[in-house]
């Protein structure tokens, strides 16, 4: 094994910010087993949907292959299920990625994609429908925080992608780094994946 | 009352990326009632704790006076609780906000700058007794996710800022948006002010 993970984060206009920064932070939390990097489709300066913008440190064309490939959500998918330059992008990183994790609507591209095909995932429970209807080939899951199949992480909306990251930390590196990571964000985690009470605020179940 | 109330996040080189995004993301889901902008000594690219960089919109020169202030902690308070320029920008600021905000080191900032003095506050639970140590006109409370006096509004480590931020957008706007916004992010609020199991983990209680 390597000594770090590469982790790479795909940025777009209109991501949503805690997508991406929550699990940041807990990967962050343990420098020496993972290093990070922000990719987008030209590199630079990326808005986020709430406004803040984030630099990305690389562009497609100069990206590494990744260990772990992480798909925020936020408003800004409605425009990139249309966008092919970067559905292939993450179709090509997916083929040789350790894990694929999304989080929220970061599902939508994923399945768009074709790469959860087969494959069972959640997403954000407002945007449940909307998400799900980027592909038939997908088992969505309505009731869950997070979903793991295989070398597929993906979460449910916004927040949860901390709790899904805490999961995927406890699976590669053991459930005491995980809580560590926890206790050093002051953060109690919810680590149960089947716990989901927003599914049934939003009319799923 | 002006239609939205602006928030001004201070940005320096080793900020804590969920000190600031976690807060961000739930003002950033009421859109009609905030605006946000980020704020640095020299304006432009500032680089997180954890690595990834955000730009920040306007220098100290050109901000403008705040309604929410928000000042983060990580790393990098070790460096400005020595800048005299960055406590002075939070000094002129802090005298005409309608809250002072801070997440886990910020207060650090906040209490050398002496805007804390005789006012009850909080801060990260591993790194209590370096925050404490920036001032002894403070009243530091050691169990508590956050702390209300007055218009200081002062969290316990990281991932309190985001239940401290919907304590003060409830304060602000009522427990219905509060809890609306916490729902859009599919987040259980942890919204009791004196839970802090984190402060017994680290010993201070």
């Amino acid at each position: 094994m390597k000594n770090k993970r590469s982790i790479g984060v795909v940025l777009f206009p209109g991501f949503e910010l805690l997508d991406v920064f929550g699990p940041l932070e807990m990967y962050g939390l343990a420098p020496d087993h993972f290093e990070i990097q922000l990719v987008s489709e030209k590199g630079g300066e990326v808005a986020s949907a709430q406004g803040p913008r984030s630099v990305a440190d690389v562009a497609f064309c100069d990206a590494p292959s990744f260990d772990i490939l992480l798909v925020p959500g936020g408003i800004g998918t409605r425009a990139e299920v249309l966008n092919d330059v970067f559905l292939q992008w993450v179709v090509g990183q997916s083929k040789t990625c350790e894990y694929v994790t999304s989080v929220c609507t970061g599902s939508a591209l994923l399945a768009k994609a074709g790469i959860l095909d087969g494959v069972s995932a959640t997403t954000n429970k407002k945007a449940f429908d909307w998400a799900a209807s980027q592909s038939e080939r997908v088992h969505w899951v309505k009731e869950a925080r997070w979903v793991e199949d295989g070398r597929f992480f993906t979460s449910s909306g916004v927040s949860a992608g901390i709790d899904m990251t805490l999961a995927l930390i406890q699976k590669m590196l053991g459930p005491d780094m995980a809580n560590s990571i926890a206790t050093l964000a002051e953060y109690e985690w919810q680590n149960d994946a089947s716990r989901d009470p927003f599914a049934r605020i939003y009319g799923l179940v």
